[in-house]
């Protein structure tokens, strides 16, 4: 017999993924370059050479069996003290190696964040609007997600939602900053409000509540913003970092959880992360890309044309009377839809070739996200059937 | 609060870890090359040059956002029709795209089959000896793995203790042949009637016991010895495969699960293994390791060096008066310890600096593993030690 909750999971298709699936099949009949697909959030600029360069070198002049051999459980030493290295430089904390565990991009890294601090029954809370995934992260592990409603203003922290929803029960908080779907950075008042409420009810419980930032944006951040480090405000804080947006290899899965070094038992947990692996088949990112990314650290995949489409964007959207939040970073961008409901106002738009997320399953009905990881070229073509759309089905007009 | 499940599991070290540890400290002390170190099994033989050509020439040619882009959840496409249409070429089963699901290497492979049958306190039953790593894959899942004792004739199946432990608890048996730790391959009549019993089993108990086939080292078999395809035999097979010993990337973690095609569903499991993912924090092996592989299938590193190993140490082991079953396959042989205490026989052969494993943790007390995944020139002058360690501690001389 087959595990009726997989089985059962099959009929529930994403909305993000039914839309590519529209946007591809239309681009078959179309052409892609005229389907103005904004629902996939892939990296669209390449990764830098130097990435390149530096796999080319070690399969030209590394021996396969150190190349190719096994990794450490807890990741290859060198890498995860390049890592260290390079966060204590970035961020003033005393980052070590046994601070560091590499894992299979933020989903590997997650996995085991949720694993080393949850129990199945406890409840890990969320702010909406939030990544859809997290949900089917944490529900099978056993663990309840709760999600706090949205702070529409500004998409910033519900605290008053929060602090009634932060019972004895929750264990953990998972916030994702920059975030996706709003690309909102979280402030520094956010953090330091969050922060001291987390303080309170851990010694309120008697039982720490961790903060699990999930951070694979954390290098996308537009001028004049200030993006601060989670783990500066919060000694319980697990950090979850994905090299696949920064260096836009999605593909490769590598990143890391990186405990904070004033974290209760920091070593232990990341010890207990080599011994979560076993029961997930986890064992370690690959090697090649461990050792290749431990050299690039301080490159990035050139990431400004994210800036340069969220400015046309934003500029287009408030023009043609959207209610929207500015994005701090990331390629994501959150309006308020033309009509009550989302779903209808995203199904309408695909008329104009136009594919856009409707927010329900971020957790904030009303709203949309468009992923504008594409080329500004496409971007400012897609202006064009947006003004279309809005006046045809809405009757407005860009100022 | 941490979890203690994992805490807990920080104080059992592994023998193997332990012994490979004193191989290292002791080669820093008289040069690795003087310590007869048989404790790891990790291949010893470079991957083949058409891979590394492979990898390179994909780097230097595609398009970046297409090498390293993401994998669909189930794997790269074309990478599984590939792999398909390899099996169907070799075993003649009509495998196709559907039957088959990328994984991150054997242990990736396993835990999706895994959680694919059993929920939690169902058993899965695996034949003594085996592959100790089975116990956490298994009991973190919540599943209950039982081990069925051997048959120390021949490491073939006992299948009297096996009808014996094959309750309607059972959901799936999980073998592993060639084997580790014992290099034996099950023959056709081992397979024939080990399916016939799970056909009856089945029936009986109203639900289908699946056999998982553990396969890593299916291209590691030596000449004049039968290794038949296990999902010949039985039609709800789950294979498990992995890259790492037939290529010799330990480290890359690329394999695949693979339902045979007649097995009830076979679609339906591999899109839920999609789903399984999800909980996991798997998100696919890397792509450029999958796009590498697929051109590689029918490549294997050149493995001749194993079958050559086992026959001088197989020859000095008799010669000395062990009892060992001769290995059929793998880079493992599993000799009987020449006393009862097989933990103690290892600890005297340190001295020696032989380093053995005791077989307790595979199922077998009172034998021990060698994994000859060596240079020959290695083993050949293992042999003197060996010599000296039987003729000092167990007054015994070679023929």
């Amino acid at each position: 017999m087959l595990v009726q909750k997989y089985k059962d999971m099959l009929s529930g298709k994403s909305v993000i993924r039914q839309l590519s699936e529209f946007a591809t099949a239309r681009g078959q009949e179309i052409g892609y370059e005229n389907v103005f697909d904004y629902s996939l959030g892939n990296p669209s600029v390449p990764v830098p050479r130097e990435f390149t360069d530096r796999m080319i070198h070690m399969l030209a002049t590394k021996e396969p069996l150190e190349l190719h051999g096994y990794s450490p459980s807890l990741g290859i030493t060198s890498v995860r003290e390049a890592i260290a290295e390079n966060l204590e430089k970035r961020f003033g904390l005393p980052y070590r190696k046994e601070h560091i565990f590499m894992a299979s991009g933020a989903a590997g890294a997650l996995a085991h964040a949720f694993r080393l601090v949850t129990e199945p029954g406890d409840e890990i809370l969320t702010f909406a609007p939030f990544f859809p995934e997290y949900h089917p992260y944490v529900d099978l592990t056993g663990a309840v997600l709760k999600v706090v409603p949205p702070n529409l203003e500004n998409f910033q922290i519900n605290f008053e939602a929060f602090e009634e929803m932060l019972t004895e029960k929750v264990k953990a908080v998972l916030i994702n900053t920059p975030n996706n779907p709003s690309g909102v950075v979280y402030s520094t008042p956010t953090l330091q409000r969050l922060a001291d409420i987390l303080r309170e009810k851990s010694k309120e419980y008697g039982h720490i509540i961790y903060l699990i930032s999930d951070e694979p944006y954390r290098e996308i951040v537009f001028e004049g913003v200030d993006s601060p480090c989670v783990s500066y405000f919060y000694d319980n804080t697990i950090m979850c970092y994905s090299f696949s947006k920064s260096l836009s290899l999605p593909g490769e899965r590598i990143g890391y959880v990186a405990v904070n070094p004033a974290c209760e038992d920091a070593e232990t947990m990341i010890n207990m992360c080599g011994q979560i692996s076993r029961g997930i088949g986890h064992n370690c990112p690959p090697s090649i890309i461990q050792l290749a990314v431990a050299q690039v650290l301080d490159k990035t995949a050139d990431l400004s044309v994210y800036e340069t489409n969220m400015n046309i964007l934003y500029k287009e959207l408030l023009d043609l009377g959207f209610t929207c939040v500015k994005p701090g970073g990331t390629f994501y961008i959150f309006p308020k839809a033309l009509e009550e409901d989302a779903k209808v106002f995203s199904q309408k738009a695909l008329k104009y070739d136009l594919v856009l997320v409707p927010g329900d399953s971020f957790g904030a009905p009303g709203y949309f996200r468009m992923a504008y990881c594409v080329d500004t070229e496409k971007v400012e073509r897609s202006l064009e059937a947006f003004r279309k759309f809005v006046k045809t089905e809405y009757g407005k007009e860009s100022l």
